[in-house]
C-alpha cells in the first residue's frame, strides 16, 4: 500500500503534524466538513496568501454556465451546471502589531491539524513567529452543525506567547468569491442587500442566473481571560465584504477567543425577501444557546450516526482510518432529509463534476444509505428521480424519442442534462438502467412493493419505453441490436452491442413488465390511472418489449466462453495489465485518447458490473471465467471500479485479490492514489468501499425477503464488524478468524442466512457460526 | 433548382437590385473579394448600424485561441487556430448636414450592388434620402489588386442630388476590431505604433499571441468636379482609429470623389520594424500611379486568369453564373505564389473553420489549381505539406506513434494540429491518405518523378509508417484491422475497419514502396541520404508494409456485393433517403447527433470517394452497384459530397443523376442551399464543382502520361467548354450535343484519348469527334 507521508495513521482522526504548504490544497480537500446542506473545504479562517482553492458549497445551488464545446452538436444541453463557491462565512483576519497573521509568510514554530471523524470537527493549533519577533499561538475549532444545517460555528483563539501584542481582529463575511473553473474569470453572485452591525454582519446575494437567493450572516463574541469583551468594533462595509474590526491589547499568555456563529439560509427554503431577517434571528438564537451547547448537541448526533454506520476493523489502523473517512464524508454529503438533493461525485469538497448527480448515486451510494440511514432516506433518492421524470422524457424527446420514453441525464442538477460530450451525454445511456435497478433494489431490500404503484412504475415504464426505441432490429443478425453506446467502461466510446447495456436494457423491460403485473394486481385503479396518464398501449407495448427481451443480441466469445464487452473487442491486440510498463500508467495521463480507445484496456469492467447486478443468473464458473478475463485487462482508472471487482473476487473466494482491490478504494483519497485529491474527494466511490466490506467480505445478499451473509476475512485483519438496518431490524455482524457473530441489536426476531444455512436471531440476541476454513 | 429570389441571373456578374437588409450578412459573404494575400467581406465603407459580420482576413495570420472543450482529453492540441478579423482598411464615414449616411437608418431610394466577376471588382450605387430631406447618391468601386497583393483600392463618390449639402467625409483605418467567435469578446490585436498625416494614416498592430505584426495604411485624394481638392483635413487620432475628417460644401449635382488607397503589409514578408515605412512608400507609389492605372492593370491580369480557368456553359445562365462564381472565389483565395499559404474551407469570407487547411486542399482543390494555374502552383501545395513534415511527425508522437510516423493534422495553420474533437483530430486520419494521393496525382499529371527524390518520398514514408503502426493484427480475424476511425463520412465516428481508410492506408504503403523503388533507381545517392535521415530499416519496414498490404481486412457485403463502409453497417436499420420525410432534413439541423450516428444515412460516401480515387481497380458493374447502394443512402450534407457522386454518375453514364448532383454544388452559395452563406462561402467545395464538369461531364482522366476525355453533355445545356494545362500544353475542350472539339491552344502536338481512341492534336490545331449517343 502506498502510504502518504504527511498524514498520520489513526483510528478516529485525520492528522497533519507540521505544516505542509505544498499539500495545502490536498489538505483543504481532506479536512473538508459538511452537513448535507452545505460543505466547506478546510480553508483557513485567517488570511492565507499561499496556494488555496476556496470552497464553500451549498446543496442545490448551482450555476448554469455556458457550455464549452469546440463544435456544437444537435441535442447538446444549453448549459453546464456548476456547483458554485458561495460567499465565505469563515473569515477572521488577524493582525499582530500591524502584521498579518499568514501561514504563507510567518515563521511556523508548530502546526497541528485534526479532522476528528467521530465528531465531524476540524481543529487547528499552531504557533508562529511574526516578523516583529512576537510569537503567537492560534487554536481554531470549526464545525457545520449536523442538527441545524444552516449553522456553521468557529472558535478561534489567539494567544501572544512571549510579549504583549496589539491585536486587530476582523471577523467578516465575503461575497467577492469566484470559481477557479469559471470561464474567463466570470463571477456568479451579485449582492442584493447587506447590513453591518456591532458584532454582526449579513449579506444577501443572488446568483446571476436562475435567481437563487441566499443570505450569509455572522455574529461573534470575543472573550479575554474568560470574560466577554464589549470593545467597540469598527464596522467594515466594503462592497462585498462586511465585518467588524476589533482592536485590543493582549498581554503575553492571555488567550483572546472569538466565537463566530455563521448562518447560511437560502431561497430553496424561505422567501427570498425574508432571508436577512431569518439569518439574524437564527444567529441570535444560536448565540443565546452558546457555542459549547451547540457543539455538544452536534457531537451527540454524530455519535448516533456512527452507531448506525460505523465499520470497525481490528488489527489494521490504516484500513480502519480509511473506511471511517469514507463513511464520514458520505454522511457529510447527504443526509437524506430533502428529496431535492443528491450526491455529487465530489460532494462539497471541490468544483469538479459540478456537484451534480451521476449514476453513481444509484449504482454505488444507494445501498449504503439504505442500509445505514434507512428506508426513508433511500426512498428520497428514488423520489428525486421520480420528480425528474418529466425532464427525462423531455430529454429523450430532444434526442428524437417519442411516446413517453425517458432518458435520465448523465449529469444533472434539476433533471435537465448538463453534460456536453456526445459520447457520454447521448451514448452512456446505461445510466437509465441503474435508475431502474435502484427501484428494484429498494423493493427487494424493504419489501415495499407499494412504491411501484406510488411512483416507481411510472419511472420504470418511461425507461423501458426508451430502451424499446433505442434498439433496432438487425436484418443481418436477425436480432435486436443496440448501436452507438458507451458503457460504464468509458475507455470505449460509440461501441455496438455493449453487453452490459444490452443486458440491463433487456432487464429493465423485464422488470417493468413484472412491475406492471404487480401494480395491476395490487392496485388496479392506480394502474388504470397510470395507463391513462402515460397513454400506455399495454398489449402492443408489452408485446414489443417481450420480443426484444427474447431476441436481444449478446456478444459472446465462444473460445474463451466469456461475455464480450462489445462487438469487435477481440479484434484488439490482447495485452494484459500485468504486462503493461508501469511507466505508462495511469493510461489516462500517459496515453492519448485514441490510443486508449483502441487498446483492450478497461477503465472499469462493464461485464463485471453486469454480473454484479445480476449475479443469480450466472454459475460460479461463469463468474470466475469472466472475472479472470476482465480483471486482467482492467486498469481501474475509475474510482468506481475496484469495489465491484473486489466484491466479485470475494464471491469466487479469492480473498487476497479482494483485499488487494479493496485497498485501492479504501484509502484512495487519504493516500491520493490518483494524484488529484487537491481537486476534491471521491465521494461516490466511498460508498463502493463500504460495499466491498459489506457485500464483498461480508457477503451480504438479499433475496426473497431474506438477508444472508457469506463472510470472509482478509488475513491482514483480526476482525471487522458492520451494522445494517434490514426490515426494521438492526443487525451487527462481527467477523473474526474464529467466528461470525451476528447480533440483533434492534427489532424483532429475524431469520437470516449464513453460509447458506438459515438461523433465527432473536430480538436482542445473537448467533455465532464458525467461519469458512 | 431552388432559386434565390434576391440575386439576378447573369453570366458575368452577381447582382443585387434593391437593398435586402435581412440578407445583409449573406451579401457580405457573396460579394467578397480577395487576392490570395488578403480578402474582404462586402462590408460597407460608410457606417452601417444594421446586422453585419465585419471581416478582413490576411493570409497566414492567425490567432491560437484557447480551445473550448468540456473535458480535456490527452493529445488535444493546446489551441484552436482562428483566422482573425484584421484592422479595417475600408472605412469612409459620411455625414450629410450632420447626419450619418447609414443604410440601416436612411430612406433608400435605389440600391444596386454588383460583383463583376470578370474584373473582380465590387460596385455599389445607391440613392438615399437623409432625415433632413436631402437626397444623396453614392457610388463605390472596390478591388484588391491581383498584381500588387498588398493594395486595396476604393473609389467612393457622394453626390447631393436635390440640394447643396455640407459633407463631412472621414476616411479612416480602424484597429478596434474583433471576431464574433472569440471567447467572451476577447480581442486579438494590440497597437504598436500609429501615425496620422494630412490625407494619410498608418497603424501598426501585432497579434497578442505569436507576434504577427502588420501595418495597415491609407492615403486618399478628394476630387470635386474633376479637380483634386486640397481642403485642410482634421487629423483624427483616436486610440485605435486613425483618419482625416474633411469638411466641404457640395452643390447639388456635384460629385465628390474619394480615392482611397490602402496597404496591408505584414511581418511574414518584411521586418516588423519597417512595416510603417514600407506601407507609406507603397501608398505613395500607388498614388503616383493613380487609381485607374492600377485598376486597369488588375483587370488585365484577371482577363489572363479567366483565359486559363474559365468554364463556359451555353444555354444555362444560372449554371454559367454558378461555375464562374466558384472559379472566381477559388482564385480569390489562393494564387499559389507562396508555399506558406493554403486554402481554407471558407477562404477569406468568414470566421468559420478558422481559415485553416483541411484535407479539402488535396482531395478537391489540388486538381483545379494544377490544371488551371499550372505545375508550379500545384507543387507549392505539395511543398506546404513537405514543410510541415516534422510537425506531422511530432503530432503522431504526441499520440504515441514512433519511428518517424507522420500524422498530418486535420486542421492546421503552421503544421500543428488545432482541432479539438477527438473523433476528428485523432480519428479522421484518412486525411493522411489524401496528402499522399496528391503527390501521386501530381506526378501522374506532370510526369515529374524527380519530385519524389526532392521532397515527396520523405512525406510518403512518414505516412506509410503511420499506417503500419495504426493497424493491428486481429487474432480473431487473422487479418490486419484498423480500429477507431472516422471516415470522410463524418456521420459515423469511431468505427472499425472503415473501408475507405483501410483502402487508402494500404494504397499509401503500396505507393511508398513504389516511390522507394523509383528513387532508389533514379537517384541512389539521394535515396541513401533519405534512408539515413529517416533511419529507414528497408528490409524490415518494407516486409511489414507488404504483410499489411497482403492481409488487410476489407469489409464486404456478400449478398449485395458492395464494399461495406465499415463493420456493422448492415446492422443499422436500412432506410433510403428517398423515404426520408423532407421535414427531417437537413438531418444535421433536425436530428440529434446520436440519432445521426445510429442511422444508416451518410454525409458523403466514403466508399464512393475510394472508388473515385482508385477507379481503375473496379469494373463498371462494381462501380454501379456501389454507387446505387451508397447514393441512395447519402444525404450530401457535406458541401464536398455531391461532386464525387456526380463524377461517378457520369462515369456510369447516368447523366441526369450527374446533372442533378452537379446542381447541388454549383450554386450552393449563391442559392444558399445550406442556409449558412452568411457565415462565409464554401471555397473548397467550389473546386468540386469544377471537377464535376471536367472529370464528370468532360470525363477527363490521366493515365500513363496521357490525358483522355469521355465527354457527356447534360440535355439542359447547349455547350460547355473548359481549358486545362497538361504537360506544357493548353487544351480547350468544347462539348456540344453534336461534337467534341478539342483545341491545342498552346504547346506542342499532343496525343490525347477521346472515348477510348487516340488522336493527335497539333500545335494550334484541333480535332472534332462525334459525341456518344
Amino acid at each position: 500500500m502506498i502510504m502518504s507521508s504527511y498524514l498520520k495513521h489513526d483510528e478516529w482522526n485525520i492528522i497533519e503534524e507540521g505544516f505542509h504548504p505544498e499539500k495545502s490544497r490536498d489538505s483543504e480537500s481532506l479536512f473538508s466538513i459538511g452537513n448535507g446542506h452545505m460543505g466547506q473545504r478546510a480553508n483557513f479562517e485567517e488570511k492565507y496568501s499561499g496556494s488555496t482553492l476556496q470552497g464553500h458549497y451549498i446543496a442545490g445551488i448551482y450555476y448554469p454556465d455556458k457550455t464549452r464545446v469546440g463544435w456544437w452538436k444537435n441535442g447538446y444541453p444549453e448549459y453546464f451546471a456548476k456547483v458554485i463557491n458561495a460567499p465565505s462565512w469563515i473569515g477572521i483576519d488577524i493582525k499582530v502589531d500591524g502584521d498579518y497573521l499568514d501561514l504563507a509568510t510567518c515563521k511556523i514554530l508548530d502546526f497541528h491539524r485534526t479532522l476528528n471523524m467521530k465528531q465531524s470537527v476540524i481543529e487547528r493549533e499552531f504557533t508562529v513567529e511574526m516578523p516583529s519577533g512576537i510569537q503567537v499561538k492560534v487554536k481554531s475549532t470549526r464545525f457545520l452543525s449536523i442538527i441545524d444545517h444552516e449553522l456553521g460555528l468557529i472558535r478561534y483563539s489567539v494567544t501572544p506567547v512571549n510579549k504583549n501584542a496589539n491585536l486587530e481582529i476582523l471577523p467578516y463575511i465575503d461575497a467577492d468569491v469566484e470559481n477557479e473553473d469559471s470561464n474567463y474569470g466570470e463571477k456568479f453572485w451579485e449582492k442584493t442587500d447587506g447590513s453591518c452591525y456591532h458584532h454582526e454582519a449579513y449579506i444577501a446575494t443572488k446568483t446571476k442566473k436562475l435567481d437563487f437567493h441566499i443570505c450569509t450572516g455572522m455574529l461573534f463574541d470575543i472573550f479575554a481571560g474568560g470574560n466577554k469583551l464589549s470593545t467597540k468594533a469598527h464596522l467594515v462595509e466594503e462592497d462585498l465584504l462586511l465585518g467588524n474590526r476589533v482592536l485590543l491589547n493582549a498581554t503575553a499568555g492571555e488567550e483572546i477567543v472569538v466565537y463566530k456563529y455563521a448562518a447560511v439560509v437560502t431561497s430553496l427554503d424561505y422567501p427570498a425577501a425574508e432571508l436577512m431577517q431569518i439569518a439574524r434571528k437564527k444567529l441570535q438564537e444560536a448565540n443565546d444557546r452558546g457555542f459549547h451547547a451547540i457543539l455538544n448537541a452536534h457531537i451527540g448526533e454524530w455519535e448516533r450516526k456512527w452507531e448506525h454506520s460505523d465499520i470497525v476493523i481490528e488489527g489494521d489502523v490504516a484500513a480502519q482510518q480509511g473506511i471511517r473517512f469514507n463513511i464520514l464524508q458520505l454522511n457529510h454529503t447527504y443526509t437524506g432529509k430533502d428529496a431535492r438533493l443528491n450526491i455529487g461525485p465530489k460532494g462539497f469538497t471541490g468544483e469538479k463534476y459540478g456537484g451534480s448527480t451521476y449514476w453513481d448515486t444509484e449504482a454505488y451510494c444507494f445501498p449504503f444509505f439504505m442500509a445505514t440511514a434507512g428506508e426513508e432516506v433511500a426512498k428520497n433518492l428514488l423520489v428525486y428521480r421520480y420528480n425528474h421524470l418529466q425532464k427525462a422524457i423531455e430529454n429523450a424527446e430532444k434526442l428524437g424519442f417519442t411516446n413517453g420514453a425517458a432518458l435520465y441525464p448523465m449529469v444533472t442538477m434539476n433533471g435537465e442534462e448538463c453534460h456536453n460530450e456526445w459520447e457520454i451525454t447521448f451514448e452512456e445511456i446505461h445510466r437509465n438502467g441503474a435508475i431502474a435497478y435502484a427501484i428494484y433494489s429498494y423493493i427487494r431490500y424493504t419489501g415495499n412493493e407499494s412504491y411501484l404503484a406510488e411512483k416507481g412504475l411510472e419511472v420504470l415504464m418511461g425507461i423501458a419505453r426508451f430502451w424499446a426505441q433505442r434498439v433496432n432490429y438487425s436484418e443481418a443478425k436477425k436480432k435486436y441490436v443496440m448501436l452507438g453506446v458507451t458503457g460504464p467502461n468509458e475507455y470505449e466510446n460509440n461501441s455496438n452491442n455493449n453487453w452490459y447495456s444490452n443486458t440491463i436494457a433487456s432487464w429493465c423491460m423485464e422488470y417493468a413488465t413484472k412491475a406492471i403485473e404487480i401494480v395491476k394486481k395490487q392496485n388496479p385503479s392506480r394502474y388504470k390511472e397510470i395507463v391513462a396518464k402515460t397513454s400506455f398501449d399495454e398489449s402492443k407495448e408489452l408485446a414489443k418489449w417481450n420480443d426484444i427481451i427474447a431476441n436481444m443480441y449478446y456478444p459472446y466469445e465462444e473460445n474463451l466462453k466469456v461475455f464480450l464487452q462489445q462487438e469487435g473487442y477481440m479484434d484488439k491486440e490482447q495485452i494484459l495489465v500485468k504486462d503493461l510498463d508501469p511507466a505508462q500508467r495511469p493510461l489516462n495521463q500517459k496515453w492519448s485518447w485514441d490510443r486508449i480507445l483502441r487498446s483492450c484496456f478497461i477503465k472499469q469492467a462493464d461485464v463485471l458490473q453486469g454480473i454484479y447486478f445480476f449475479e443469480d443468473r450466472f454459475d460460479l464458473d461463469t463468474i470466475r471465467r469472466n472475472f479472470e478475463f476482465y480483471e486482467s485487462r482492467t486498469v481501474h482508472e475509475s474510482s468506481l471500479s475496484p469495489c465491484v471487482h473486489s466484491i466479485l473476487a470475494a464471491k469466487i473466494g479469492d480473498i487476497d485479490k479482494a483485499y488487494e482491490l479493496y485497498l485501492r478504494t479504501a484509502r484512495l483519497d487519504i493516500d491520493d492514489y490518483n494524484k488529484e485529491v487537491r481537486e476534491g474527494l471521491h465521494i461516490t466511490s466511498m460508498a463502493g468501499t463500504w460495499l466491498s466490506i459489506v457485500e464483498g467480505f461480508g457477503g451480504m445478499r438479499v433475496k426473497d425477503g431474506k438477508v444472508s451473509f457469506t463472510p470472509h476475512i482478509p488475513k491482514q485483519w483480526n476482525a471487522y464488524s458492520f451494522r445494517i438496518l434490514f426490515m426494521g431490524v438492526a443487525l451487527r455482524v462481527r467477523v473474526t478468524h474464529k467466528e461470525v457473530l451476528i447480533y440483533n441489536e434492534e427489532g424483532e426476531s429475524i431469520v437470516i442466512g449464513v453460509y447458506g444455512k438459515e438461523y433465527t436471531v432473536n430480538k436482542g440476541g445473537s448467533i455465532s457460526v464458525a467461519p469458512l476454513a
